[in-house]
């Protein structure tokens, strides 16, 4: 007979990082302010978020430190939203989601927005820092043992 | 007098890719397939997520193709989860998002896992596949013009 052990969960930015950035609208709302859309009726209408929820994710991405709010003009004011240094490296976590969904999640390929890269397409690539090679699954190992329940 | 405009979003995969992704437990969920953690019970050890929860999880991400539930023993049956193409292609997604978070949402910094990449340490970095080069914020541009909102 198996025992229901208490879970352990592992310590990992991933978890922590999707609190912020998996909230309804946060991801959406971050691709416009990279884009260069910085002001709230903006990005309603390029996302189409309902301006309640997104002012308050616009809050909570605030809290979290990825952008600023700022006023752009005295009367009346008005505010936009300015990515923080933590925000603007959100860059590549958003192109890298971007060519895996368009890759993975469309169901209509032909219609993707295609990017450019200086004159030519953009294809997204993982590679190492260090060495400057493209980094494998399988050539990637964690540092700690993985985690295991000692039941399973 | 500003009129009220009707939403016209962005047709963009980061929002399609995050109806899946930001679910809760989702990206946790894939993180384990990803480090090999195939069953349940260990799943469910390694993340925190409630059993039920947890499973409605993973049949979400089973019918969105990122994985697929197979028996491993007949009596009693037994089921682990298996990584599909799109699933182990989240493995640039999963470390470039852990990388993000390990330098901006991380309290405890001196606690993050490292990683290992061959025999040095690994440290995500976006390049283009194209041109082999280091890929910077500025240098993408988009194929459409930015959805702008004419009242904006």
């Amino acid at each position: 007979m198996r025992t229901a052990r208490i879970p352990d969960p592992r310590v990992c930015s991933i978890d922590e990082a999707m609190r912020i950035l998996g909230e309804k609208w946060a991801m959406v709302a971050m691709r416009e302010l990279t884009f260069g859309v910085h002001r709230f009726d903006e990005i309603v209408f390029n996302t189409g978020a309902p301006r309640d929820i997104l002012a308050a994710r616009l809050r909570s991405l605030e809290e979290a430190g990825l952008l600023e709010k700022r006023a752009y003009t005295e009367r009346p004011v008005r505010y936009e939203y300015v990515l923080s240094q933590a925000g603007l490296e959100l860059f590549n976590v958003l192109h890298t989601i971007r060519d895996w969904g368009d890759r993975h999640v469309r169901d209509d390929p032909e219609n993707v927005t295609k990017f450019f890269h200086d004159d030519h397409e953009f294809r997204p690539e993982l590679t190492c820092a260090v060495c400057g090679k493209i980094v494998q699954r399988d050539s990637v190992t964690s540092g700690r043992d993985l985690h295991r329940s000692e039941i399973a």
